[in-house]
């Protein structure tokens, strides 16, 4: 089996160009395929925020409530700034696209490098908190949590290689779950709470002092890693073009209704966490409340898998994500070009592959923990956030369209805002991990523009203009080098004869009995000239090249070496014959104006 | 600093075929120069009897003389045997030429692989008992004796591959110090015992008793371990060929000589070790022997530099004869043919280079301990004894010269000594490790023959034998693989054009717009025929094949496929191509009759 049969039972036959299509949604399952990214945040936003507040001691938690409806007004103003952006790019406004249409090139590879940081990220914290939440629920599967992490990634990255069509049905069925049964969750955790009472929750029964001591510092560490709660948000207006017409409208109803669940659910989820006493630990915040409003019941399973699907979605959003935009940063000659070939399955393999590997690596790198993973999340986010809605204020400013002057506000008050909470999560995160993104933004950055370079060279190397082209007739002169004689040279013989009648064997003298022997039989079988060039050394490729050096520089001449080599049946038997064909091939290929032939001869045994 | 350059400084400048040549020995230097393989197996030959003796206890010591005695008497045997082989291979005559000759392929390569074997073994076990002869001086290297000894295995593949000639003069030197000083040490060992009185050794101070019963099949183990005495002494008769004239003679007396010297020395050192009671420590047994003699002065310190540096000359034969052996060997195509080449240094470096290899990756294996690789040295070594003893048995009997029965009857019990000591060795070293050596002898075998078969088989394919050769007017026909239109693609319709007048474009459409705008391009620029290929799937590669498959079959015609590719300044900018070129070169590396041509645009930035 070679490697393309193994290509075939892997990700299936090719898929002709021709079904490339791209169908519309309505807004209900607009809403579910593009709101898991955002709403899975749910699933550790508040733990990341509880996390920090313990340092300090269970009895802070309080501060949870007032951080996470600053988070809630935040969402809002982002919501109302990217409803504009939708308006003005109803093609898709990602802030790649937005920053270069807006901003310029350095802008826009900032916001390509923060974006494309973030959709590994997104993969690795999403697989990470997803695992999690599967060992809430089964705590013996918490000494795997990494292997089961890789493997998830590895079946998400096999299925997209496969192209898996974000088949709407399908994919919105977990999100519609998920929502439903956290609505119910803090339905019945509200009502228990107000009618029954609630059980003494971890924070109540093991109340701890912690080693930090309360500061407006430590609260805005809280409030960054709360931000969290905010990635994926602009899913909606990247993604306009597949909802039904009129698509920009429906986007924005869309957008507006997501922002409501995302706030609903994540200051519901703050707000149980706290009356039931929900402290950080090995079991995750949502689970703990789920556990305590249903008991051991099917509606805690529920909203465990529930909780599992949607953060492996949103892993899975990433996957169209990242490719994308490898896509758009290649076509414009920033990233390899291999980046923008469409595979065999119509969808951006490359892409796939290197997101996968990246992600399983920062997973396994930092041992499948969502904690250590956040401090390097929203740094991204934030950065890209900040390049659109900047970008945003400059087109208005520019255009000057009606009622420019409310948009332009708006969209200034949402870049601000962000810009402000990206300082904010920079330096609170800074020692903790942000560091890393920060200077790995640049760095991805620089590269980015070498490769452009690199490409601008090349086409200005290739180009034709300014060239005047006239078809040359160039002469042949053929160099066949031989170490014997036999059927491979006499194939070899008539090859070169049928390219040029000035065809010249050479033949490296190491030995000179042998050399003797080899002149008399080569004059029985052709008339080829022979030229005997000495090897004082015994080595064969240095004479050789001496030689071709030697030869004539006639520009309106070519030389082209017939080496003649020949196929082993196995491989193993290649071992056993000196790679003396390979060594010319290597040792001319800096040589410039010759060209190298080889001529195989097949043994079949 | 590319490779050749490196490979200068190294090894220096290749040498000019022209200053072969052999040097001529006189008698003493000649036995100093072959004679340290053998000489040098005095270090530890005693040590090793005595390991398996105290196995019962240090009482069971005595046991060595009488072993000693048994192992001089083999001693006798083989030296008057191996007296025969020089008067009938003046040329030289290893185990594996008088197999060869006399006994048949299979013999031949049993002891051929026999032999390899025993060279990697002498380097190892050599190599390891010069850094324990080291460490017994020095005890704080102890711990580093694994990478000493690695180094000292790199230093002398190192100066064999420059070609440092056997100057015998240089190489003498530390022969004739060793024969001096352990001379010395037996005069004034036996004369201190014999009227001052022995100091209390190790086995008198601490007695001890040991697990093992004393049995028949224990001493016959302690005797096994002794006979890696006769290492080496082999080498005169393979080396005839660089006494002075009359060669036969001399190289005899020397034998004789020879087997004189080692027989007094491991004698004298057997007998010192009992009188003086040492016992196998982390000190050899020599250098124990040594400090009671000698006290702590110069003397105890020459004798143990005198060893170290036997031992490394001993390793250093090895380098001479495993690459002498592998070019025989390959040279009658049993091995790859690359180890028939002599290097730029006129020495077989292929040869060296594995020997250097495997002789380090056993030593660090085995943790450097000489008593670990002692069980596998043995049985390579009597192999080839009785092999070639055996040889030398059916020669006298087939030619029946004037004498030949005491001749033959001589040959005849060496070969049925060293057959029984062989037997010995198997049986009572096979768990300890012998088992490993006589599995891989027949693998050896076998995979010589494979490797025959092999050539062979090439040969057959190739041969000029029985076919009728007319040079054929092959038509050329050149199909030119094209992406776009650029520089490098007018110099490849130029190169193309240079071979035939029949030369097709050949493009690959995966998108309709680009193809309808490259064939007006195409068109302005030449008039080479355009041919374009569907590709539904976006493969660029199958539908080229496809086009070629369905091209024409016409014995007399042949296809070049020239593709056109360029070579980027920097290696890491190849990263950001489409390895186009590449992957239609491999896709058609299988196709016959199809010949395919890289042409180069060389990018300059």
């Amino acid at each position: 089996m070679n490697f393309n049969d193994l290509k075939r039972v892997l990700v299936g036959e090719p898929i002709p160009t021709s079904q490339a299509q791209e169908e519309c949604l309505d807004k209900p399952t607009a809403l579910a395929v593009l709101s898991s990214d955002a709403l899975s945040s749910v699933a550790y936003a508040t733990q990341e925020i509880l996390l920090i507040l313990v340092t300090v001691g269970t009895a802070a938690r309080w501060l949870s409530l007032p951080i996470a409806v600053a988070i809630a007004a935040l969402l809002f103003i982002v919501i109302i700034s990217y409803r504009q952006t939708i308006l003005a790019y109803p093609k898709g406004g990602g802030a790649y696209i937005v920053a270069k249409d807006n901003l310029g090139e350095y802008p826009a590879l900032v916001a390509g490098a923060a974006l494309l940081t973030d959709y590994v990220l997104t993969v690795s914290v999403s697989v990470a908190a997803g695992v999690e939440a599967l060992s809430s629920a089964f705590p013996q599967l918490l000494v795997y949590e990494v292997p089961i992490g890789v493997l998830i990634i590895a079946l998400v990255t096999w299925a997209n290689l496969r192209g898996i069509k974000e088949s709407g049905r399908l994919f919105s069925v977990p999100t519609f779950i998920f929502i439903a049964s956290i609505l119910l969750l803090l339905i019945v955790g509200f009502a228990k709470a107000a009618f029954v009472g609630v059980p003494p929750g971890e924070a109540f029964i093991h109340p701890t002092t912690g080693t930090e001591t309360l500061s407006a510092f430590l609260i805005l560490r809280a409030f960054a890693s709360g931000c969290t709660a905010l990635t994926g948000i602009e899913a909606i207006s990247d993604g306009v073009m597949i909802f039904r017409s009129p698509e920009a409208r429906n986007a924005r109803t869309t957008l507006t209704w997501m922002g409501v669940i995302l706030g609903t659910l994540f200051l519901g989820i703050t707000g149980l966490a706290f009356l039931y006493g929900a402290a950080p630990a090995e079991e995750t915040i949502v689970s703990q409340v789920a556990r305590q409003v249903f008991g051991d019941s099917i509606f805690y399973y529920i909203v465990q898998f529930a909780t599992v699907f949607i953060l492996i979605l949103a892993a899975n959003t990433a996957f169209s994500d990242f490719p994308r935009l490898s896509y758009f940063l290649a076509r414009d000659g920033y990233l390899p070009r291999q980046f923008a070939n469409l595979g065999d399955r119509l969808v951006f393999s490359n892409g796939i592959l290197l997101l996968g590997l990246l992600s399983s690596l920062l997973l396994a790198a930092f041992g499948g923990s969502v904690n250590a993973l956040i401090p390097l999340y929203a740094v991204g986010v934030f950065t890209s956030f900040t390049l659109s809605q900047s970008g945003m204020v400059k087109r208005w400013w520019t255009r000057r369209g009606e009622g420019w002057e409310r948009s332009l506000a708006v969209n200034a008050l949402g870049a601000f805002t962000t810009g402000l909470v990206l300082v904010v999560v920079g330096v609170t995160k800074f020692l903790s991990g942000a560091w890393a993104v920060i200077a790995l933004i640049p760095a991805l950055v620089w590269v980015f523009s070498k490769i452009k370079a690199h490409y601008e060279s090349v086409t200005r190397q290739l180009s034709l203009q300014a060239i005047n082209y006239q078809p040359r007739k160039l002469k042949q002169k053929v160099v066949l080098p031989v170490g014997g004689i036999h059927r491979g040279i006499l194939q070899a013989i008539d090859y070169a004869r049928s390219i040029t009648d000035d065809v010249t064997a050479v033949y490296v003298d190491i030995d000179t009995l042998s050399t003797e022997a080899f002149c008399k039989r080569w004059q029985e079988w052709t008339d080829v000239p022979l030229k005997i060039i000495p090897s004082p050394t015994r080595s064969i490729v240095e004479p050789l090249l001496q030689y071709l050096r030697e030869s004539s520089d006639d520009p309106d001449e070519v030389t082209t070496v017939v080496v003649p080599t020949f196929v082993t049946a196995k491989w193993w038997q290649n071992l056993l014959h000196n790679q003396t064909a390979f060594l010319i091939r290597s040792a001319l290929l800096l040589r410039r104006r010759k060209v190298v032939v080889t001529v195989r001869f097949y043994l079949d045994e």
